[in-house]
């Protein structure tokens, strides 16, 4: 009994953690309540309801269903809901008036064989990337009314009527969910995304900035830098999640500071080179591991230039970053990029003149491995350059958006 | 007209491709079509089904929702959706008989705010991550049967009837699913995983050789191997599809050479150090493409015994493959590791050795920048052995499996 008790504390903690991390979720459970009581509401008040009447239920299905956390997958789901009811009820209604035509002994067979045919042919089109991006949830809604509207046809009859009853009783619960989200606090997909691409593009920098610090700094204290560190992971991490946010943005109506065209596929471009510098920071760290057996003179000889790239580099990507909020393309982007090439230009000079350095400097203490510190000390180095190629063309893509929006 | 021929052949021919390349998923589609086709059967067939009558409409319901591509995920949601209804339309008589206790005017008011609470709380626990990956389609389903059965309850009356119908409506349709998903040509998720991750495994193996010997060949035809060393992005990008399986798979029983209990969450960390081992590629290919900056001379000396750590590394990877294949843990593994190790010892010599050589070599011919040679060139060797490290890493990983399997 009383580990029952620990687990259902340690559970209640946890999503009181997560409540107040995250409101807006507490805020988008409310608007969920908020939306099945009003239909509930709907279902009580007799005469308001009497044109729909038992179907009532469709509803209340439609709410449950749809509601999703972004105004943009609300939205795709209504509309796929809608559009797949009716595709497939008029469907269904003319497929069983011919079967209808055919007299009562070859009726069971053309329905079933029907059912049979574009069942399998709508499950096959889910399989189609393009299709299942958009039309994944309007698909299926389209075999369920198909079927149910085929097999009910066979009794009740009144066909039109039934079909008719279930597109408006949907109507109501989808209309009713799309205002809800859209009026009560809303969160739009875009946004989402729009704000997780600034915060990797900073997370991105700041760990950056943390690598090369750690490795020319001399105090031994990892643990207090290891956090920012890491946040570089996040962005290793994002792939399906920017790209599910991406889907949905194309759904939402012109908001807030995007239009309706906004060019969401321009994200993805930016975070998949994101991910690419992800990697090569990745790699830096597993040098910052080996740092002991860096020679602490190529290192001081180093640490200038090298912090000189590295920071315009997060530089770039922190105004970047604030450009992407102000949407407004800055003419400081030029000038940065000009410092960071310069600075990397610096360091190639000083890597050849460091050559001499190297030639000379074993005949003093010949005990040092020089090839071993000289590759362990060069990597962040040659680190830093493809880390500065991946950002110039971060910036590249970043230039086109700005012009775009 | 004519772009739209053009759409819809395209269109078509894009589908006859999925169709040819992956035949389980035609065979997935006549699935659905089958066992839609039989609830449809059932219900004409009027004797066999009088004892549900009307609410036969919930099986063809569960049959096109809980339908999917592999078992482990039919049986996720059928066990959610099954236990979902259960607790909610307990839950549902129950605080519809504490409504109707209370009489006729408060009615109403606890029903709406149970309702909101309830959906509230339950949309809530959707967020939770524990909760999210293996009962968030049982709490949708929970939200939808206790608003329904709450509204229904407040006109009806005979509750508990509809209340059994429907849960036994809901059993017939989940078995169904189950048992065509089983018996009619299975796919597991569990298996995917294992095929998915052993796949990852080789192509990871495929493109580090491809890499070592693009970056040590003097030819320039680089297209035939481009497509064979970019394998590794496929790595990369698995993740989310990885959980999603390992989730599912959980759900599966016993079949093939799984057993119930399988450390799915095993391969999750294996493709994870796959992943990092795949950054490190990815920064290889970079270097790759300053292949024409680096000195013969050096390349030359380090070819044979780069060369020889980049195979014995995919060589472990490849072994390991076919132990996992092969489910049983080969001793030719340990002698691979010890191999590896060697390889590794040994160019960490040659290192040394040739920091001697760099030293004298520049008096011979000044002109060659020595520093950008021995950077570029040392790169893939201090690549390499992260990678090595990796890979030891997946090794020590997989022994675990192993000895677990």
């Amino acid at each position: 009994l009383k580990n029952l008790i620990l687990i259902v504390r340690r559970f209640l903690e946890k999503s009181w953690n997560i409540g107040k991390n995250e409101p807006r979720k507490v805020i988008h459970c409310l608007k969920v309540g908020i939306a099945l009581s009003v239909v509930s509401l709907f279902y009580y008040m007799r005469p308001l309801y009497n044109g729909v009447g038992g179907t009532a239920m469709w509803a209340v299905m439609t709410v449950v269903v749809v509601f999703e956390y972004t105004v943009g997958a609300t939205l795709y789901k209504c509309l796929n809901r809608a559009t797949g009811t009716f595709c497939a009820g008029f469907l269904a209604i003319g497929i069983h008036w011919i079967a209808n035509q055919s007299g009562k002994r070859f009726e069971p067979i053309i329905m079933g064989v029907s059912i049979f045919i574009l069942a399998s042919a709508a499950t096959f089109t889910r399989f189609i990337p393009a299709v299942k991006a958009r039309f994944d949830y309007g698909t299926m809604i389209f075999i369920l009314t198909f079927t149910l509207v085929s097999i009910s046809g066979y009794r009740i009859e009144n066909l039109l009527n039934m079909a008719h009853e279930r597109v408006s009783t949907i109507i109501i619960g989808a209309s009713l969910c799309v205002i809800t989200s859209i009026l009560i606090f809303p969160i739009w997909a875009g946004e989402e995304l729009h704000k997780l691409v600034i915060s990797n593009l900073e997370k991105l920098a700041e760990s950056l900035d943390c690598c090369v610090a750690e490795f020319f700094s001399d105090s031994e204290d990892t643990t207090t830098n290891t956090k920012k560190m890491l946040a570089f992971k996040c962005v290793l991490n994002s792939k399906a999640s920017e790209e599910t946010m991406a889907n949905f943005a194309r759904w939402e109506p012109a908001h807030g500071l995007f239009n309706f065209q906004h060019p969401w596929g321009k994200y993805l471009k930016i975070s998949a080179s994101m991910r690419s510098c992800a990697c090569c920071i990745e790699a830096l760290t597993s040098c910052i591991n080996q740092k002991d057996q860096a020679s602490e003179l190529l290192k001081n000889q180093l640490t200038n230039s090298c912090q000189q790239v590295s920071s315009s580099t997060s530089e770039i990507l922190k105004e970047l970053a604030l450009n992407m909020k102000t949407m407004r393309k800055s003419s400081r982007m030029d000038m940065l990029i000009q410092v960071k090439s310069n600075a990397i230009q610096e360091l190639e000079t000083l890597m050849e003149q460091l050559s001499g350095l190297l030639i000379i400097q074993p005949k003093n203490d010949q005990e040092k491995p020089v090839t071993r510190t000289s590759s362990t000390n060069v990597i962040p180095l040659v680190e830093i350059i493809p880390t500065a190629t991946f950002a110039s063309l971060v910036i590249e893509i970043a230039m086109r958006i700005e012009g775009v929006v």
